[in-house]
């Protein structure tokens, strides 16, 4: 593939962050206010022996606890993903890396080191790359694996954006064919592929088509959380295309409520993340509770690492502390136990999935 | 039929254009909200291969829109009659004019004109007539044919607006008849009849009697848009009806909702238009998820038809780029699709409904 | 029984009214507002056809409105029980009086004549009187039948007010016979018994006891109007009864909502009356809807009651008109109709209703 | 058992009871907001009659209500204790004292003082004793039954408070074998036992157990009162520990609410005190109507206890006309008849209960 100079992903990239830490990108209603959790008020074991460790797609987690993609693909972000490399190295958890087109598309060293300081400041942790759906389709196998090899990947996640896309002027919104090429590359690359959202959740018929095509997990990516709906009609309206703008406030809280997708997707996978929204250990505990492997944050985690990798550790710990304690107080010493507590589902997210899973 | 110079039913005509244009006549709880479209992360097909179009009444709609029965009957409204057509004919889609009572009543030729010029600007659009049901009771055929070709309509719309009639001082409250008077008409008549509320929506029973009664379309017209209650109160409170204004106050927000009587009406009749607080082209597709064929709007065309028929034509694209972004991400490639589409029923709507419909 | 001049009772009834005109005396919940009468768009009758009239222990009143019991007992309550007498002759509606235990135990020509003045002004107007079922214990018949002869009345209400007599320190709070007494009377006065509560609202046990005691008809007035909890809170207030206090307003929203009541009711007796926080003919008509012969309401005319007789026929008026429009637009021409008119019930109307009646 | 001189349990009771009283330490959603007791408009029994006496653990209590466990373990507790069990000499009610570690544990006759004060002032009165679960696990039967004869108990409750254990920086987290330990007390101790969480509620598999192992009573201190977590994020704020802090504030609405607890409780137990967030006597009969044995208040009796034994006095007169006021106007002559008086669940608790009791 024939690398090209421009750089207007390279831009997208960094109006994006810049549009997320200065705006309000955050919807509400992931549904986890709905979740009730039973207390137990004997845990019969000793807070100290808590096991958070977990199983992801071959490997072991030391917490159930995912970087969810965010950055690469613009030098200004190299600092970013350095310290959220060092931090998931340091405690032991997932990361994946933001979009890899501009690494794989654009011919700029500086760039791609936005990628590839991820595995140098984490020789050992497990890390993902992504593309997503819409270049899947014009990308051949070996572009792929160049998208894996950038980075060491451990895993590939593919990422579904439709709603972003169809709000971008400039989207990519041919949808046509995407499954096929998620089937093909599940089968054929080196490593697992994950098939996540962006925000907008995954549905029970979604999940199965998906499973079907042979994703190794399923990011449900749920709505409640980072809206780009809202950013994108942010950036609409800097340039003042009404129009998309207007589109883009509309569906500004389009897609299945984390929670509710989460239920959604465990009915067809059994390697569900849960992200979009996520904020604390309770909501892990909670997302876990529902049959999620793990639970996945993005913007939480950007913040800290503009000051670094202590922040970013720190942040991880308040999760883990969180969490624990939500496993001590329902009696959950592992996570598999969690998987089993037990929950009552309340108000909107009760009748959402009465309607939906029955 | 002699034509009278009286012009009570002009003056109301400006009345109504005039109290919509300044006070607060809407209400809210069409239950839109209340509908979850489910959101689908891999459309599988290209957004610009979408298909808008819709069979409606033997003729094909560029896009499931309708602009609702408004104007006509008042010089005034010649301008606002002439922008909608015009946009209705560039864009493809529906219109209905306002009661033609004021064109079949009275002997004036500018105030004909406000009828006429629908044509004259739109000579290809579908554009449907309008009388009222207590109106259609006291007619002959010939008069009713009279309505038809005074715009050369593609259909005939009758109005049921009993609420109005019972708030305003001056209403015609009989409404002994009506449906045996639909009946006839609907049979005898050159062009398909459509059966319409004006804000409080058609329950399951009425559409039934409806449908028996052979109209070949029934418009819902529900609660939670303009509400003709509230603007009678506006007009009695004007004119220290004191009562009057009371009861049209009470009953401000009475009514079918528009999504729960679009849920009741295509249970009855296939050819159902939604409307009644339309507001996006999300609510459209929500509408037709529902079971609708199209989706109508009155009050939003209304500010932009005094700018002309370009703004029309403005907020028209608005609707249709709404509409083709709640198509993409449910995966809805063309309307019937979208009639399929998966959504889940919250709150009281959900409670409404499985009441009503059980 | 020998007649006393102590005029604590007189007293107390001024209190009341002054608190009641002064202060925050309503509660709201009536359950009302979750209760849906389903619109018909084609009532195919007109509205001037619409018959008020019904059927009322044995009489026939001009609409199925109450005058619910509320003073008498205090020569300052003379003007205002004459307005409200020939309001409901001037209209053919239904009027009951306050307790008329002052008039029977106190021996006071002005005070008598507080009560008197109802027949004087509505000689023909239904009109029932009023005894406490605390005191009915302690009555023989030959004093229950002077309060019938007091005014000629047609019938008379016992009414049950033991949550209010446990707020008054005086109160007299000895419930223990109450039914056997109703059942005596009801077997051997010479007019009607109404078993009425004053706000609270009566159970479907209770009304089944009721109805098996042999009363005429049931006035549930239950909670979301005038809360006598409330009015007795303030009046312990006044004297430093902080405990009374307490009390009063810890149970000021205690009992069963109207709508509510009135659905248990019917289900026991087919003459009920529905009362508490009835503001509107809507109301009255959804009562109704549910079950109910007829509407009452108490403080609502209290006010028009201090400026005259035609104050209160305009309020009665507006009641009718708001009714009218109600049973037009339910497709509703009599009050038999109405009674079958389609409704949804919501919210915790829906919960409330669905555990206590299935 | 060696006693030692250490004063931290000591002065973290004072921390705790200066933290209750100066700062926001109480949650809301006890559930009793959902629970509609039916009015009954005709009792049918004097009110002076009601009885309000009810057996606990082989005891007579004059009113099922119970002063939580507070305080004693610091000298200035002393006061307090001597109030609370004056007041429940005079009332007749049962009294429990707080955690008895520091008098188990240090060597200080003033801080043992503020426990034995408490039999002094109350010789006949039920009075309990109280230990931690974790605590119990590490002492021997000896040291157990220490505990009831230093306040000479008619019964000792047995705490469960891992979430606060969890949140404090010193927390005993080690919760295993608790149970055992529960049920080695429960068999061979002289009185009977009461396990008892103290904030956070009790599932019904957590009564479940506790039945098995033989606990005589269960107090479900549940959610919607005092807030142990929000109190540690107090203290954790005080000393700038960030993490404690922010998990605190985490789970401050932790639990299973009060209502739902007692549901759940009641399916295993038959003595089930009610707890947490009680606060007035309509609270109680709430509660027992749910199926509670008694209600249980602690932080309402606080300010009291610190003005003296008539104002804790005063407060339990409050709650006890309160509740007589909710016997009388349910119905309920005594305490049995209360416990089969009819309710509606509405809201939350409803679909709470709907999926963990069916
Ligand atoms: C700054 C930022 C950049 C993101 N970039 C990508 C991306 O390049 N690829 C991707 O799959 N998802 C991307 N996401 C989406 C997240 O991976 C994730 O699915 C979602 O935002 C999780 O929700 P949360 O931010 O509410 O925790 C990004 C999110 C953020 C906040
Ligand atoms: C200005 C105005 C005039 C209207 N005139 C008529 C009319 O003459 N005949 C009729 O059937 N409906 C009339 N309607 C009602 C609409 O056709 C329609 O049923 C309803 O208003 C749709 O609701 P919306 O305004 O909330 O979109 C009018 C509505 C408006 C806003
Ligand atoms: C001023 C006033 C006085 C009342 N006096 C009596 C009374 O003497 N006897 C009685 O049975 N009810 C009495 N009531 C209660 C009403 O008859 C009725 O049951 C209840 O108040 C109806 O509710 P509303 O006031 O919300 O319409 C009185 C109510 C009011 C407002
Ligand atoms: C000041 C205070 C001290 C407490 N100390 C103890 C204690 O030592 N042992 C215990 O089992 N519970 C203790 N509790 C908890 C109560 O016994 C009880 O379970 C709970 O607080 C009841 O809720 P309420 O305060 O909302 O009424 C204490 C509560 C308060 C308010």
């Amino acid at each position: 593939m024939a690398k090209k100079n421009s750089s207007e992903t390279e831009d997208r990239k960094d109006d994006h962050i810049r549009i997320i830490q200065e705006k309000d990108v955050e919807t509400s209603g992931t549904g986890f206010e709905d979740v009730r959790l039973v207390h137990e008020a004997l845990p019969e074991f000793h807070h100290d022996d808590i096991d958070l460790s977990v199983d992801f797609l071959g490997d072991e987690l030391a917490a159930p606890i995912v970087i969810e993609s965010m950055t690469g693909g613009h030098p200004n972000t190299t600092k970013l993903n350095r310290a959220l490399a060092a931090a998931a190295e340091e405690t032991g958890i997932a990361m994946g890396v933001g979009s890899q087109r501009a690494g794989l598309e654009l011919d700029d060293e500086d760039l791609l080191e936005s990628y590839t300081v991820v595995r140098d400041a984490a020789p050992n942790a497990y890390i993902y790359g992504n593309i997503g759906a819409a270049q899947l389709r014009e990308y051949d196998l070996g572009t792929v694996e160049q998208a894996v090899e950038m980075i060491d990947a451990d895993a590939l996640a593919v990422h579904l954006n439709f709603l972003q896309e169809a709000v971008q002027p400039e989207g990519d919104v041919n949808a046509d064919g995407c499954l096929a090429a998620i089937e093909q590359v599940s089968s054929a690359l080196s490593v697992p592929v994950i098939a996540k959202e962006t925000g907008n959740g995954i549905a029970q018929d979604t999940a199965k088509s998906l499973t079907e095509a042979g994703v190794d997990a399923i990011d449900v990516a749920g709505k409640g959380g980072t809206t780009w709906s809202g950013i994108e009609a942010y950036r609409a309206a800097a340039v003042n295309a009404s129009r998309q703008e207007r589109v883009g406030t509309l569906f500004r809280s389009w897609g299945v409520p984390t929670a509710a997708s989460t239920i959604e997707c465990v009915r067809e996978h059994d390697c569900v993340i849960a992200s979009g929204g996520v904020r604390t250990g309770l909501d892990i505990a909670k997302a876990i509770a529902l049959g999620a492997r793990a639970g996945g944050l993005a913007k939480p985690f950007l913040k800290p690492a503009t000051r670094g990798s202590d922040a970013v550790v720190e942040r991880i710990e308040d999760l883990v502390a969180e969490l624990q304690t939500a496993m001590f107080v329902t009696g959950s010493q592992d996570v598999a136990a969690l998987q089993n507590a037990e929950y009552a589902l309340l108000g909107d997210t009760r009748e959402y999935v009465a309607q939906r899973c029955d």
